[in-house]
C-alpha cells in the first residue's frame, strides 16, 4: 500500500499539541514511505464539503519544527465534530480522491471515536487505510495511557498559578479574603488536583479543592472556608468548572437558561460559572471580599509554562505515530507508558482504538482524600504520579516570617 | 539624624514588587548608616493598634535577595488604608517608639499620599523623619515617572497572553467565535493597550480594544465585531475592567446591587464584570459562542512572565530609595527616567511627593486612535514607548498557511 499521509488535529488545543504535529511531520518525512504528507484544516471537517481544505507539509522547513512545537493552539485548526454515517463515506471518498492511505488524528476521546469509525468505514468500502490516533488532552482522561500529552503543561500551569495567586491573596489579607480559581475539567478533577502540587507546606494553599467526582455539601464547605479564614486570614479555593451538589444537579447551572433562568436587560441568559457562584455565595455568606481567577483558554495555551517533559512526550507520540503508520500498524492509538523508579522515564506503545474510544478516566479512589463538605486532598500516590510530568522543579518562592 | 529605616509595601502587588524590596534591603544594609532595617507588616497598618507588627531585616541573608525579588505578592504584606489625622499621629508615635527616622513606602498613588501625610505629620510634631516613596503599580498611572515598575511585566503578560489565546481561538473557528479578555485598569487603558504589542500583523488579533478613557457605543461596536468575524472567522476583544457607555454610566454595573439589581437564589447580588457583560451581549446578539478570559490577580503575580527590564528597574528604584534616604533626601518619590534612542536605558531621579500624590496619568491622546464604536488602536508612538519595557522579544509563534 502506497499513498499519502494525512495529519489532522481535533478537540480543544493544548500548549503542546503542535509538538505532536512537529513530531509527526519530522518522522513522517524521515520515514520516506509516504507519497506526500498533508495537513487537514480544522480536523475532519476539512475533508467535508465546504471545509477549509488541506495543505502540503511534505516540504515543511524542518528548521521551523521546533518553533512550531512551541506554538500554542492547534496550528492546522481544530474542530469538534461527530461524523454521521453519510459523512464517513464522504471522508473516505475525499481520501480516495487525494490518495490518502494513512491517517493520523491528534485528539482526545471523541477523536479516537472518529478514528475508529473511519477505520470501519474504510474497511466497509474496501478502501485500504491505516489509522493511528495520537493522544492529546489537558484533561488527562484517556484510557490505556499512563497520562496524556497536554496534561503535564496544564498541570504545571495550575501548580504554579495556584501558588502565585495565593501569595497575592495573602499579601492583601483583610481586603481580599477568598480567591476561587476555576480549572477546566467537566468530568474529572485531574487539573484541579494538579493545583495542589506546588504547596510549600501541608495545610498551605490551595485550602479547598472541588472536583467533578465528589459532590459538594455547601453548608459544610462554607464552615470549612470560614475555619481556613480564621486560621490563615484568607482561603484559596480551586474548583473544577463543573461540580455537583449533594442535593442533586450542578452547583452552578450554566445551561441555555443560565443560572436560575435569569436574563439580563437585553434578554440574554445570565450564565454564571462555578467559580462565580462560589465567590458570590462565600463572599455574601461570610461578609468578605471574594475574587475569581478564570484564565479560561489560557490554561491550555500558556507557552511560557510548558512542561519540558510534556513537550518532549508530545513530540514523541507524534513521531511514534508516523513510525507505526510507516510500519503498517493501524486501528491503534499511541500510548505513553512510564516508570517512575528509580528515575522517571516514558516510552510509546500502541493500544487498540476500541479500548480507548468513548471511554473516560477519572481520578482513581487511591489518589483521593475527601473531607467533610466535599473538599478534596490528594494522596502521595497522586503526587508521585503527577510530579514527574511537571518537567522539573516548580519556582521556589520566599516567604518572610 | 541617626535611627532605623522602616520599609513597607502598599496597594495591589505586582510581579516585581519584591524586587524593589530586595533592592531596598540590599542597598540599605550596604549604606551602613541605618541603625536597623525593619519591615512593616501589611503596610502602614502594621504601625497601628491591632496591626500585624514588624520584622527585622537587618540580618536578612543577602544570598536570598534574588529569590525574594522573583517572588510575587508583597512579601511584607500589603494594605489599602487611608490614614485619618489621629492615625497619622499614632504612626509617628510608633515610629518614635521604634526609633524610626527613615521610611520607604513601596506603592502607588494612594501610598504617595500617605507618604506626604506622614512627612507633614512628622514636621507638625517636630519629629525628624525622612520619607521616600518607591513607585509600584501595574496600572502605570503615576505622574512624573516615565513608567512604573510593575507595568512592564504586566504588559508582557498581556502581550503574550493575547497572542496565545488568539491562536487557541483561531484553532476553534466555527465553535468558539469571540473571546473577551479582561485586563485590570479602572481608570486607564495602559494594560489593555499592552495587549496589542504582540500583534504579528496589522489587523491581527486583538481586533477590538476597549479602555476607560474612551466611551463605547454598543451597537456600533457590535457591527465591528460582526465584521471581524466575517473577515477572520473569530474576534478577540480586550477590555479594561471598567468601560463607560456613551449613554452614560458603566457598561457593566458592578456596585453592591450587581448588574440590574439582580440577585441569585440566596439573595446575593449577581455581579457581572465587563467581560461577562460583553461576552453575553455579543454571543446572544450574534448567535455565536463567546468565551471570557479573566485571569484576575494572575496578571500581577505571574512570575514566569516577568519582564527582565521591569525586574531590574524595580530593583533599582528600591536601591535608589535607600541611597536617597542615606544621603538625607526626604519628601520625594523615586522616578524612572528613560531614553529610547539609540538604545533603551533608564535611570532613577527624584520628584517632590506633592507633584505625584493623588494624581493619575491616563493614556495621552498621542498614543490613541479611536474607531467607530469606541474600539481603540494605539499609535507607533505608544509601541516605541512600551516595547522596551517588555524586556526582550516576545515569543514568536508559527502560523501555517
Amino acid at each position: 500500500m502506497a499513498g499519502s499521509l494525512l495529519i489532522a488535529q481535533s478537540g480543544g488545543p493544548s500548549a503542546v499539541v503542535n509538538a505532536s504535529l512537529a513530531g509527526l511531520i519530522g518522522a513522517s518525512v524521515e520515514a520516506g514511505v509516504f507519497k506526500k504528507v498533508l495537513g487537514l484544516r480544522h480536523g475532519i471537517l476539512g475533508a467535508l464539503p465546504g471545509g477549509h481544505g488541506h495543505l502540503d507539509l511534505s516540504a515543511f522547513d524542518t528548521g521551523r519544527l521546533v518553533a512550531l512545537a512551541d506554538t500554542p493552539g492547534a496550528a492546522l485548526g481544530s474542530c469538534r465534530h461527530k461524523l454521521d454515517r453519510g459523512e464517513r463515506a464522504a471522508v473516505i471518498n475525499w481520501f480516495r480522491h487525494h490518495d490518502i492511505h494513512f491517517f493520523a488524528y491528534i485528539g482526545g476521546n471523541d477523536s479516537m471515536q472518529t478514528c475508529l469509525q473511519l477505520d470501519q468505514a474504510a474497511r466497509d468500502s474496501g478502501y485500504e487505510l491505516s489509522v493511528v490516533g495520537v493522544p492529546k488532552t489537558i484533561d488527562n482522561d484517556l484510557l490505556e495511557t499512563d497520562h496524556c500529552p497536554g496534561y503535564g503543561s496544564a498541570a504545571r500551569f495550575w501548580a504554579t498559578t495556584a501558588q502565585e495567586v495565593s501569595l497575592d491573596l495573602a499579601a492583601m489579607r483583610g481586603y481580599d479574603t477568598v480567591a476561587v480559581l476555576e480549572c477546566m475539567g467537566r468530568n474529572s478533577g485531574w487539573l484541579a488536583a494538579a493545583a495542589t502540587l506546588g504547596r510549600s507546606t501541608a495545610g498551605g494553599p490551595p485550602h479547598i479543592v472541588l472536583i467533578p467526582e465528589v459532590q459538594v455539601e455547601l453548608d459544610k464547605l462554607l464552615a470549612r472556608v470560614e475555619a481556613e479564614i480564621r486560621r490563615n486570614g484568607s482561603a484559596v479555593v480551586v474548583t473544577a468548572e463543573t461540580v455537583r451538589a449533594c442535593t442533586g444537579g450542578y452547583l452552578a447551572a450554566s445551561g441555555p437558561e443560565g443560572q436560575n433562568g435569569r436574563r439580563d436587560a437585553f434578554g440574554h441568559p445570565i450564565v454564571a460559572g462555578t467559580a462565580d457562584f462560589l465567590a458570590n455565595h462565600m463572599g455574601s455568606a461570610l461578609g468578605v471580599k471574594a475574587r475569581t481567577v478564570k484564565p479560561g483558554t489560557m490554561q491550555r495555551a500558556a507557552s511560557r509554562l510548558v512542561s519540558s517533559v510534556d513537550r518532549d512526550e508530545a513530540w514523541q507520540v507524534g513521531a511514534a505515530a508516523a513510525r507505526m503508520l510507516a510500519e503498517g500498524k493501524s486501528g491503534v492509538m499511541v500510548t505513553l507508558q512510564s516508570e517512575r523508579e528509580p528515575k522517571y522515564r516514558s516510552w510509546c506503545e500502541a493500544v487498540s482504538l476500541e479500548r480507548v474510544a468513548g471511554g473516560e478516566k477519572t481520578l482513581p479512589a487511591s489518589f483521593l482524600e475527601v473531607y467533610e463538605g466535599g473538599s478534596c486532598n490528594f494522596s502521595s500516590a497522586f503526587a508521585d504520579y503527577a510530579r514527574p510530568l511537571l518537567g522539573g522543579p516548580l519556582p521556589e518562592f520566599v516567604r518572610l516570617s
